[in-house]
């Protein structure tokens, strides 16, 4: 039943033939079906450029398609799309450039090259009438940025945090569920291949930063950059810290969260405690989720596999049959959105947030009490308290959630928690997101300032 | 840093002025600055529809919008959009028919109409080259139907599972927590309005059906109707079932099962037992999500509000904006996509699923040996089974858990148990969803057939 009349060849040339480029090289032979169906188009794979031409492969292509020069492909003139999964920041970035130059349209998976570089390649796209669509580059399957940009164009997105990494997020539900230290965990990642032998841009959170660059640029409509989000990775992340949390009714999570209001913006990727009760919470192994808050639509969530071959394929052939359906309708290039809400990032004073807060005392009378004083000195209420003695030794462990405080208070409590004598060690610190929202306090802030300025003074 | 130049104008005709409604009229308001930036245009609402112009209201509109005659939004030529959120099927399919007729374009949230008349209504649009979109007429804020017709377009969607009801999940969530009973739950629904005075058509399972119906016909590209989905409510469900299925890791839902693969489609509503650990069974409450398997991408889920006045909105006037965009680029009317596969159901012989059975049974020696005696004729493993004694009765009551077992052999086991001496009663049967796909096994269901001829026979 399908439909020959108006069938166009679309020929697309094909930057990698690693793990994702075999993904897709796969699903474009496998589903010619759909892929007809959906764009009474064949789609074909003209040319493939690899380092390597002679390695053996997972996939039979003809050894024609083959080729070490990227020009063969940028600058053939039958070639309509240039589907990029090689990765990489130089020459990949030139290589894009220069396809747009010649008008071709582009898919790309990498997030490294969007979060950095993608404002001048979206520029170049708009100059030259060319599509860029980039799905892949945020959680492989999952169509996060499809939704950012069609589902929500009515509504004010005034939250989005993600489990974005799945290496990180492998890790702590591993720790979690077995009660497992880190580097033991990391270690068997790296032995089952959900880990690099270089784990850093994982674990260190960077990976993660890089993706809620892209996410928050599309959701509120501003050019944010890699400098603007705050990056902490899991490296520190203990076992007694994961213990604790479940005690507390939390799941620990390597947790990007870009939040926008009257303030302004904020980003940033840490490890954070997640209420058992939030969607998030529920996110385990390898798998990624996007949670959004809009002001209409309220509560959502996007859940899927963050990575893998065919997932991260899937989402780079749907970009592809939406560039091939532009073709077809002759309006490419007006899909590219420039960000149009100027940048404004908020200060620590405004950054508000509950915290997981785990102190080592000495174990004598009144600690609790000059603890709770100097919280309450800078207004700061607290949700949760948990002490108890450690074995063997004259100390107390304490555990405590606070309700919404500032950074900027947060980090002048703290300082001053370490420089009190009956205070051993700060032992960690972590956000905590249980799906209430902070609530813009004006007077109270000026208070806590006040009250600072007066034991400051 | 608005673009004034190529502003275009579009009139909206709004028919219908309930909760949906009030929501749209308060978005194309308070979102003009979102919608501009994304459209390059003005939205206005020219003109509503409704049957009580005098009536007090949640917003404040002009006077003359206001109209009881539908032909002055249908026959107005200054009008580009219907949007649709009046709900029931006639008038409101003829009004639709009529506005398409006239060359404007479609904007529903009615999933009673879609499920119902959707193919005669997308013909129509296809012959006028005009839009319909209907996102909002499946789990109001989520926007699943765009996922399915665009994200996944490359991919072969095998399984479509969905909490698509928030009435039934709101009751099913609360017996669950509380311990609760049916009725009570139900009463206190209806009073904090969740559940309508006549609840007939969520709690008996069609408003979901319906809600099924139109995601299988996107995920499978097939002619699906109403009449090809088995429906079956809660109102059976009792907190003893809910509780002995804790007991043994699910959670209760009211589920929709699409399911495809080479024997053809599966179309159910039903309540069903989902694993904890599947990421289904977290969502609680009035929640929605629908949980997608594609081939390539494997498991995802959208999580979000299925119904309210914003969320729903959100929808609507997401619509709205692809309808505008599409206006600007002069494309409407291609996205409307027929399915181009035929339709093959299901025999029962080819629906396997897990099922959870509960019995009273004598408590005397042997009773289960004969039960699961039983089973193995029909060649059904045992995944689970509890037994317990009944109080101050000679009963015991036995939970049973099976691998996957088709239609056909349940459907045979029951009316076997029911004839069984020892058996009281089967107090309910269940079908269990834990993310294990059936295989399809041939050898072994024809070896379970000829064993039923040979035990018949």
């Amino acid at each position: 039943m399908r439909n020959e009349r108006e069938e166009r060849k679309v020929k697309v040339g094909l930057l990698g033939l690693g793990t994702v480029g075999t993904g897709v090289a796969r699903i474009i032979a496998g589903h010619q079906e759909e892929l007809r169906n959906q764009t009474s188009s064949q789609i074909e794979i003209a040319k493939v450029l690899v380092r390597e031409p002679e390695k053996k492969r997972q996939i039979e292509l003809d050894r024609n398609l083959i080729t070490t020069r990227a020009d063969d492909l940028l600058m053939d003139p039958e070639i309509d799309v240039i589907v990029e999964v090689m990765g990489g920041i130089h020459p990949t970035k030139q290589y894009l450039l220069k396809a747009l130059e010649q008008g071709k349209h582009v898919v790309t998976a990498n997030k490294d090259l969007m979060a950095l570089h993608g404002a001048e390649i979206l520029h170049k796209a708009r100059e030259m009438n060319c599509d860029v669509y980039y799905e892949a580059s945020v959680a492989g399957g999952i169509p996060i940025l499809r939704a950012l940009m069609d589902s929500f164009s009515s509504d004010r997105v005034t939250r989005i945090m993600g489990i974005v990494n799945g290496t990180t997020n492998y890790i702590l539900s591993k720790m979690s569920r077995e009660g497992a230290g880190y580097e033991e965990v990391l270690k068997e990642a790296q032995a089952l291949g959900y880990a690099e032998a270089d784990p850093s841009s994982d674990v260190g959170g960077l990976d993660a930063a890089r993706k809620m660059v892209i996410l928050s640029t599309l959701g509120f409509h501003s050019p944010v950059s890699l400098e603007d989000v705050d990056v902490q990775g899991i490296e520190s992340v203990s076992r007694e810290d994961i213990a604790y949390a479940k005690k507390m009714g939390y799941e620990m999570k390597l947790l990007g969260v870009a939040a926008h209001d009257q303030d302004g913006i904020e980003i940033c990727v840490q490890p954070a405690l997640v209420a058992r009760s939030h969607p998030l919470a529920s996110v385990h192994g390898v798998f990624n989720a996007v949670y959004v808050y809009g002001e209409a639509v309220g509560e959502t969530m996007f859940y899927g596999p963050g990575a893998g071959e065919l997932p991260t394929a899937t989402s780079v052939v749907s970009d592809l049959v939406s560039v091939v359906k532009n073709m077809n309708l002759g309006v490419n290039g007006r899909s590219v959105v420039k960000p149009y809400r100027e940048k404004k990032l908020k200060g620590d004073a405004q950054k508000r947030f509950k915290t997981f807060l785990r102190l080592i005392a000495a174990d004598e009378c009144g600690v609790l009490a000059q603890i709770t004083r100097l919280m309450s000195d800078y207004n700061i209420s607290l949700e949760q308290v948990l002490q108890q003695p450690r074995t063997n030794q004259k100390e107390a462990e304490i555990v405590l959630v606070t309700h919404h405080v500032s950074k900027q208070d947060l980090d002048q409590v703290l300082a001053r928690l370490k420089e009190m004598d009956v205070i051993r060690t700060v032992k960690s610190c972590y956000r905590v997101e249980d799906g209430e929202m902070p609530q813009a306090k004006p007077d109270r802030k000026e208070e806590g300032n006040e009250l600072i300025m007066a034991v400051n003074g």
